[in-house]
């Protein structure tokens, strides 16, 4: 992340934009509207807090709503459009991509779709129906319909006539799909080879055949990452006979990548449910709690286990009660390596760096980097403690030297297993057609503590006894 | 992250890569070569291990590197063109895009690269020369030269003449930049909109002049988050006279974020270094071990602060020995909460979802939230040790309901702190110009172990004497 991130180019735009929205002024707004991107009110937005949000959603003008409805959260854009008359409804929801307006068909309650779809132009409604078919995570329901296609077998001035109508339509022109009579994706042809032949150049000269397409009900992240993997500007989105239906575009993929590693960021930290469309400053403090306390109260709760094992080991611990210096180092060893090896593991899994096939080479990588990262360790602490720890502090049964052992044969010990325990578990769950990061990183930290206590506690049993 | 995301269309193609790489056959290598995008061959890479990789990019035939060069890591890519002879090395650094070029150049000793430059021919040699002046993780250090530029006061016939030459260079030929003759930007102008317009139409009749551009010494990361925010195919890089320098594609915010993405999430679990290009399991033992092992060390030894407090409170805990049940819970729970809490925070501010001036509204939402969830725990918690936990173990001097009380008012203490220095570390870091994920997650949770403790016992010492 880049240390002066403010620093982006245009930052006076979004300040304009907040000072306009702060002073509530329509005047003010409208007049910065010219002024800046639709980009830049997204992100002022997003910095708003909610009462000054409400305030300016409730006076936005429709034609306003219309022009930055792509890049406002559909949920505030569905509660304007509620309070508008049918004849501004119209205008904004006109003007929405067609993903846009999915998301905020899908995300109002049933009873109030039908009004809302009534109002759209005999096309739009089509596409708004077809497209609501899918879900929302799925490449088809995150397609728009306002791709380049042509009918095979034309010339390319046949084709530019035929593409000229889109020219304010397409979203991208740049890619142009050819369609066989049944709507099966033939081929793609770039714009500019159209651009550059002569006019009576059959199109399927300068047509490539060989074609990405995902299907409409893979994930969204698929279409993303095949978009990043082969640098496409728009991947086709077909049905289970190669028909083109819609087309995913480049910038929807950073749209979807960005909202993904968001997610597997939360769920690697313990925070469950969906990210959803609200940035943090809009996201109330309920809903910040919802979603954090489950893990947190498992967690708790699962740290009981730690709690009995300590309480099990009482005679050790208060005979030589200099174990407790170093207790928690032992038991956050665990902790800290096992974290590191399950976020290397889930975040390559996510970028398809190694599949199923490869689970016996990570672990064998894992298990070697857990034993060099013990060994050293120990071998670190060993030392402090054999010339640095306080003799006075050492009970006179045992030896400084024997503590010396004692730790660290169970920095060995903890850091190997908790480097297991975090490659493995994300394994595992993606071998159970898990999502990896669902076995956060303070599961296995919590997991890593128990084992820690006994690892710890059993050896100091077997060495002072 | 999907739960299949093995099941990306066309898997076989990587799986048929990854079998003709390990057959060692150079036939069967050349027979997929035609079948497969680049891009698969790039994923097949990173799955191969050490031995077959060498292997194979050891027997790679210039024709084949040349074409997949853009995709192989350019370490792989420089190792191999140092065995081939001068012809078929100029084969391959020509097939090289221009940011891969640098890349390779910049990558390899400087001694060799005098030899590697003088074979590039005239043109390709002055623009990997002049981008080489720019660090490589600046906007200068990732832009290509391939874009298209016309200059003003052209027709529509007279700018796609010019246009034509750029056919097959261009990387992105639908925007195109309309420079004045000093080469600054005047204006952008669609490739569609040339195609759809008379012949005789002025350029600047179709010209947008509304335009984002970024400084060539600017952060890549804020190239990628204005392409994504503001959904641009390329984002033009100027100097400081806003000349036109080159452009960074969509599909390099793509990688770009991707890449930052990886890194913010690393160093969120403490571990430290850069990603760099390589691959999980390209990447050696030895190499993980080194991005992982001083976080580790460092937190050992400060985890020996924990330690101490514990030992300071033996007389406590030994008289008290049920306060060890809870000890692992109380202390977890910071952990918990205030890695989950820098995590919100770190990702809000890469997103750029607030700023330095939000700062106070972020801190009070995290209060809020820390005391919700630390209230809401303790109470579960009191009611777990008031109904569930057997009364022979608590001590004759206290009762049931004053261990309910210390380790409630523990709980709410410690997820209270934590959840504000979860949240004020990453801020101060941002404030002090740092990376606000510098400050790790396991670094937090080491700290609000040793507040843990304090709070743990000072409050049943207070309590029970």
């Amino acid at each position: 992340m880049a240390e002066d991130d403010n620093s982006i180019a245009k930052p006076d735009s979004v300040e304009l934009v907040i000072e306009a929205f702060q002073s509530g002024s329509l005047e003010r707004i409208q007049a910065i509207a010219d002024e800046v991107h639709p980009g830049d009110v997204e992100v002022a937005f997003e910095r708003l807090d909610e009462v000054v949000r409400s305030e300016v959603l409730a006076q936005l003008p429709s034609e306003l709503l219309a022009e930055w409805a792509d890049y406002l959260p559909a949920a505030d854009v569905g509660r304007r459009l509620i309070t508008l008359p049918p004849v501004e409804q119209r205008e904004v929801l006109e003007s929405l991509s067609d993903d846009e307006l999915v998301d905020l068909l899908q995300g109002m309650e049933e009873e109030n779709r039908p009004q809302f779809i009534d109002l759209l132009p005999e096309g739009k409604r089509i596409v708004s129906e077809d497209l609501m078919r899918y879900p929302e995570a799925t490449a088809g329901g995150r397609m728009t319909k306002a791709m380049a296609a042509i009918s095979e077998g034309l010339t390319v001035k046949e084709a530019l006539d035929e593409l000229e109508t889109l020219r304010d339509e397409a979203e991208v022109l740049s890619r142009i799909f050819v369609l066989d009579p049944d709507g099966r994706i033939q081929g793609i042809v770039r714009l500019r080879d159209l651009a550059f032949s002569t006019w009576d150049t059959p199109v399927t000269e300068l047509m490539n055949e060989d074609l990405m397409a995902i299907g409409a009900m893979q994930d969204q992240e698929e279409a993303a990452l095949m978009i990043a993997r082969y640098d496409l500007m728009a991947l086709p989105v077909v049905d289970v006979e190669n028909r083109l239906l819609g087309v995913i575009t480049h910038d929807d993929a950073l749209e979807i990548l960005e909202q993904e590693n968001t997610e597997d960021m939360e769920k690697i930290s313990g925070i469950g449910g969906d990210h959803g469309e609200q940035a943090y400053l809009q996201t109330s403090v309920l809903s910040h709690f919802k979603r954090r306390f489950g893990w947190v109260l498992a967690l708790a709760f699962l740290a009981l286990i730690s709690g009995w094992v300590l309480h099990a080991y009482e005679e050790i611990l208060t005979s030589y009660f200099i174990l407790a210096i170093y207790l928690p180092m032992v038991v956050a060893a665990g902790g800290n390596t096992g974290g590191q090896s399950a976020t290397m593991v889930i975040r390559a899994m996510a970028l398809g760096e190694f599949d199923t096939r490869e689970f016996g080479r990570v672990i064998w990588k894992e298990a070697r980097v857990g034993i060099l990262m013990g060994s050293l360790l120990a071998v670190c602490v060993a030392l402090q403690i054999q010339f640095l720890l306080p003799a006075k502090l050492v009970p006179e049964t045992i030896s400084t030297l024997t503590v010396a052992l004692v730790v660290g044969a169970s920095l060995v010990a903890q850091v190997f297993t908790s480097t297991l325990v975090g490659a493995m578990l994300p394994v595992g769950a993606k071998m159970a057609r898990l999502d990896p990061a669902v076995v956060a990183s303070p599961a296995i930290t919590t997991l890593v503590d128990v084992s820690g206590c006994i690892i710890y506690f059993s050896i100091a049993q077997f060495a002072f006894h």
